[in-house]
């Protein structure tokens, strides 16, 4: 039995996350649908490529993962399926899938009738284009057949990381500021909008209140403020640069 | 496998949706539960009526929808299941069901003991009685044993349509404005809020922060603000008229 | 099938949810996941505590509830599963689990690497302890094998509650004031913040705007206002003391 998750902007007082979950349902009965989100920040593709990246992975190879954020439907970016790895992504080619598709990925148009709706109303890719195209490769459609093998051409507005150097990628629902800094290249602490962390294990290991560095779930550095909110105090922006530093710096 | 979907306005932060769920989990264990919305603003019949006319009809035939918006629960207003074209819709009858029972349909009140449980708390029929009747209908009792037929008498605070006028029902997540409105009685612009606004194919034909008219998912004119929120922007409630307009007028 | 529920304060704009059910999707294919909530007001434990003792009764038994709103992750507080009357639960304790196992129960360390990921993250237990716990429950693992038996220690600030007297114990989405007072207990009528309500049926019985109380579905007396918010009207912290009255006293 397929699996599809659904990562969205849609919100939950909307009848948009129904009308994907019915059209996949109708045309894939055998599929089990999983939310994965869909309160991402409206139009925040980053944030949504985030999600995905480290959530995607957890899931059985097979997995298919259907991400609409898309700001731009009905215009000129394309609509697509990417293979990764054992797992199948679809929504449209804007940046969303930047991070999974570091590794070695394939992508195709979606342009064949067979992963589509026959109607295709412009403004509601999700339910028209993209859940028709998931419901298909649960039935098992061959992908090759979709359209054109295409080049992924979305990127995220920081680009790619420079070897020794992170940055704040994510915000996460508790004012945690998540970066791309793997803990190999981190060292001890890191410094980051003037501050510098040491890096410890987890929240307890500093006191209630007080800034911390540590390798979080995603296997990167994060800085968080115990029984807080890192967003709130560092009032950063995402891309702000995080770099390594030594221990004996103050930490303040 | 039947389908039971639910939309509510109990949110996503308490036990509600959980205890209506373990309801029909234990009652008809293989039925698959999909959420629609939980976060249909408190008490906002008309806003729950919206979203469910939009999504179910994407579901296959014979699917479940069980739509709780309840401010008057435990009072006067019918508990009822609704037939609609092969769907069923299972809900108080307030209004909810004004649009999708547009089309035939037939009702029953919801009395026998096989579609209610034992003990019924009177503040939360979605456990106590819409739960069981779903399930119920999803192990394939037979509805006309569960009440009498009844008419429905839940109506939206705007009415029917008059041919060649719309009215703004709903106000999305994104802040877009969704009419009534088919786009054959609109021709090639619309009038709304002292706005002349052509009909455009979709966000990307305008300049960002500009108004825009389209037409929407539901496939009646939308109106909505590139990168914006028209409801900011206009800031006109639900029933407002929405005109046809000829292009030649001024566009602001 | 097995069922697992989810309850958490991991929010629905993060790949934390997305997670916990692709660990179980890949450890427990056959187990199907149920949302219970997502949006627990962050770090609050006894507003989780309440909401599983609430709906986790409507499940079938040998349902599996695991329940993470963990602000102590990666800390001293033990990750437990705990039996309690044919279900199941998982999860730090930490007073989650302070209604339910009330009743009588039995609780196991997590320990074993069958119940475990191999790589556990000290700040995401719910992805690397809790979801693969429970899916090895799910699988049928003897629960036996995962650790020593221990005793709950997690409490809630109000403590156990004294006959004859109720303590508002949680504040649902509708601003609903929810106590712990059976109704057996609390006669005609309650008194709350120097406010006495004589015992009505249910919203209808009072005027739009006014104060009442009424056997709420958790069955203990609950506080609301009638199209209307009881938290902002009374403006009392959970924990404040709820009293039996007799309907003589003055209604205001």
């Amino acid at each position: 039995m397929a699996i599809i998750t659904l990562t969205t902007d849609f919100g939950t007082r909307d009848g948009y996350v129904g009308a994907v979950k019915g059209v996949i349902a109708r045309l894939a009965p055998d599929t089990t649908i999983v939310d994965i989100a869909h309160d991402i920040p409206r139009g925040d593709v980053a944030h949504a490529a985030w999600v995905v990246s480290t959530s995607c992975q957890e899931f059985p190879h097979g997995t298919i993962h259907v991400v609409v954020v898309d700001p731009g439907v009905g215009g000129a970016r394309h609509e697509v399926i990417v293979k990764v790895v054992g797992h199948w992504f679809v929504g449209p080619d804007n940046g969303a899938f930047a991070y999974v598709a570091e590794r070695v990925s394939d992508a195709w148009a979606i342009e064949s009738a067979a992963f589509r709706a026959k109607r295709v109303n412009r403004t509601f890719h999700g339910r028209d284009i993209f859940a028709p195209a998931a419901a298909a490769i649960a039935r098992g459609v061959d992908v090759t057949s979709a359209g054109p093998m295409v080049r992924l051409t979305g990127a995220l507005p920081w680009g790619t990381r420079a070897r020794g150097q992170g940055r704040i990628v994510h915000v996460d629902h508790y004012g945690n500021l998540v970066t791309d800094l793997p803990p190999g290249e981190a060292g001890d602490a890191v410094t980051v909008a003037g501050h510098t962390l040491p890096i410890v294990g987890t929240y307890e290991d500093v006191a209630p209140g007080e800034l911390l560095a540590y390798v979080g779930s995603a296997r990167t550095i994060e800085i968080a403020v115990r029984d807080g909110r890192a967003d709130a105090r560092l009032d950063v922006p995402r891309g702000t640069v995080v770099l390594p530093a030594a221990v004996g710096e103050p930490y303040r």
